[in-house]
């Protein structure tokens, strides 16, 4: 019999996927050139030519090996050539051993929920948050707490973390830069959140985990580098992914990045072979894992993002939307124009501008704009957005 | 702090694994083309030369999708032609909707106990199997029930099978060919599964799936066609992967074919949608996912392993082992010569034969031969394993 709990999940359809097929269903009969389509986080810029030319010569020169099974725990010479590209960038000892190649950063974080939770314990999310997080955390069997929204700066109100970390909480789930608001948490945020963490661990009798999901990490924007969790706070595991910084989310590679100081850091990647077999993963494909390996220092063109992000800031802001500036991603999440974000994005429709509102991002009131998008055409909605704030709004 | 269950797995080393690396250790003393290891289940024939030349092609005629997001059941066009490819092979009218890839058999498997069972009901299992399995399904809240091996043919011990069958009985799991025996299960063992099932069914009043692991199924002897379980039963999801067939085990690529009879078939897609969630799975690779749509009716040359299996059973049959003679795989199941198989595993080891002993796949006093090797290494083997048994055993 079918699995009942799975099914009745079919109902609660995402938001974001149904505006996104409005999206496209809209662009069927005006041409989709005409939908100003902010929903999907779906990169927009091609791959580096140098990614498809190490994958053509990946398969030219197979002596064999190729498409075989990897070792349980990953390829050892990728391992090396991240924990390498690691260490120099950002001074911390990683070896191989502490690099579990994954299937992307979803595959990452399932298998970082599971090594430094059990079930019973709880995880804390910093809203706002990428709104896939509690569906990902509910089979795990850990609960999910969440921090409320510091709107002024999205950063981390440390005050409700403070009430809400107890004796049960295994790990926080950080995203810096950050889906949706495209926030970076700054040093000052991770000092503070270390030290905290520190003080509660010491009060609690164990560690208390940071995961910390870098999947925009090379996107930043005002020629700032993104803080590294990993060097304010031993017990991190950072997960990674080629999805947005290599433009290539099909192709499901990133890694867990096991921080050499944390608690049983060489352990790490052994427990989180054993949690593979039970959540029917197994290495990367070997392909796509290789071509991570040999390419660590490249991206693809993330400029685009920086370009789009500062006409739509402008833009809004020269409306009056409060809003707080972005400092990497290809996210930001202004206040919408009535407390009702739903209703706004709503009406948005009506000029063909398709928003996401905040609720399932644990941000009522305000909306997530994805600006992965051809920057000609966000030069084409600006005018569109006036128009709308102004008939609506009086603007 | 790092999670309690998992850390207590690292003790259990897998017997597969400590054998394989006595070999590898062995093989560095006196060559490892004079260790003649058995142990591992790992594709010794090369992809064929079109599956590099697909790849390849699809890299440099990449229009900007290649790389990019597929929808979350899966890229429609490959639905679509494993779908085509199924129906018209075995005569099911499957659709691109009860098509769904997954990384892997590995991963087809953990959606399909979780699509079909609910934390708390049964699976069986039909010794001897995988030793994998039970680690697999141990997070999905299902227990594992074991029906004994039938040691004459390897088929089904239809008394214990209907005496284990409860109202809590979710699903039985199939591995046909088999490994670790090689066996094929016969259509007169897959109809009288079919009435069985139907029968508890019906008595229990709620459906009971057959979850078919049919990596294997292109690896048959004697020119025969393995019988297509889903043909036999309606309420069977199959699992298949191309990494014995297309000898690609490191490019985890595979699917799950729902049944289009099977109940709720419809939706069985999007409840394996939601499974990914959860366990962190996502899409498999883009690119190996095109090639396995556009290669449907491609194997590796596997006619190897028919060479290999003949020459084996020949010499163990004439030293006088009880054996049943497989019907595909790259895997055969001898009785030892003595009562313990793992003190005769030992014993052969002093000759650099190394056989993996059947415990591990609920089948004490066998053990498995994985013939996935040179056939040069197999011939050079075959006078060493007389020499053992006739010197240790004086057989």
């Amino acid at each position: 019999m079918i699995n009942q709990t799975y099914k009745a999940m079919l109902g609660n359809k995402s938001v974001i996927r149904e505006l996104s097929e409005f999206a496209t269903a809209r662009g069927k009969e005006i041409g989709y050139e005409n939908v100003f389509d902010y929903t999907l986080g779906n990169p927009s810029v091609p791959v580096p030519q140098i990614y498809q030319d190490v994958l053509i010569r990946l398969v030219q020169e197979d002596d064999g090996s190729l498409h075989g099974y990897a070792p349980t725990l990953g390829l050892p010479t990728v391992k090396q050539q991240i924990a390498d590209s690691l260490r120099k960038r950002f001074g911390i000892p990683y070896e191989a051993k502490h690099i579990f190649p994954t299937a992307g950063a979803g595959a990452a974080l399932a298998h970082a929920y599971r090594a430094v939770g059990t079930p019973g314990q709880e995880i804390v999310l910093v809203a706002p948050f990428f709104s896939e997080y509690p569906a990902y955390i509910a089979p795990t069997g850990l609960t999910v707490r969440i921090v409320e929204p510091d709107f002024e700066h999205f950063q981390i109100r440390f005050d409700r973390l403070e009430e809400i970390i107890n004796e049960k909480t295994a790990a926080i789930l950080l995203n810096s830069p950050n889906n949706p608001t495209g926030t970076v948490y700054t040093e000052e945020t991770l000092k503070k959140l270390a030290d905290l963490l520190h003080r509660k661990a010491e009060e609690y009798g164990h560690h208390i985990f940071i995961i910390s999901d870098e999947p925009y990490r090379e996107i930043s924007f005002d020629g700032k580098t993104v803080p590294y969790t990993a060097s304010f706070y031993e017990d991190t595991l950072t997960c990674y992914s080629l999805s947005k910084s290599m433009s290539a989310p099909g192709d499901r590679i990133g890694y867990v990045a096991v921080n050499p100081a944390c608690e049983d850091a060489d352990i790490m990647g052994p427990i989180m072979g054993q949690i593979s077999r039970g959540i029917g993963h197994n290495c990367p494909t070997g392909i796509v894992t290789r071509a991570m390996g040999e390419l660590t220092e490249v991206t693809a063109d993330l400029s685009v993002y920086e370009t789009n992000m500062n006409l739509l800031y402008d833009t809004f802001r020269d409306i009056g939307f409060e809003l707080v500036r972005p400092g990497g991603t290809f996210y930001m999440m202004p206040k919408a124009l009535e407390d009702d974000a739903v209703a706004f994005c709503k009406k948005a429709l009506a000029y063909d501008l398709v928003f996401v509102p905040g609720d399932g991002f644990c941000a009522p009131g305000y909306f997530r704009v994805a600006y992965c998008v051809q920057t000609e055409k966000v030069e084409r909605s600006l005018p569109v957005l006036r128009k709308f704030c102004k008939e609506v709004y009086g603007k």
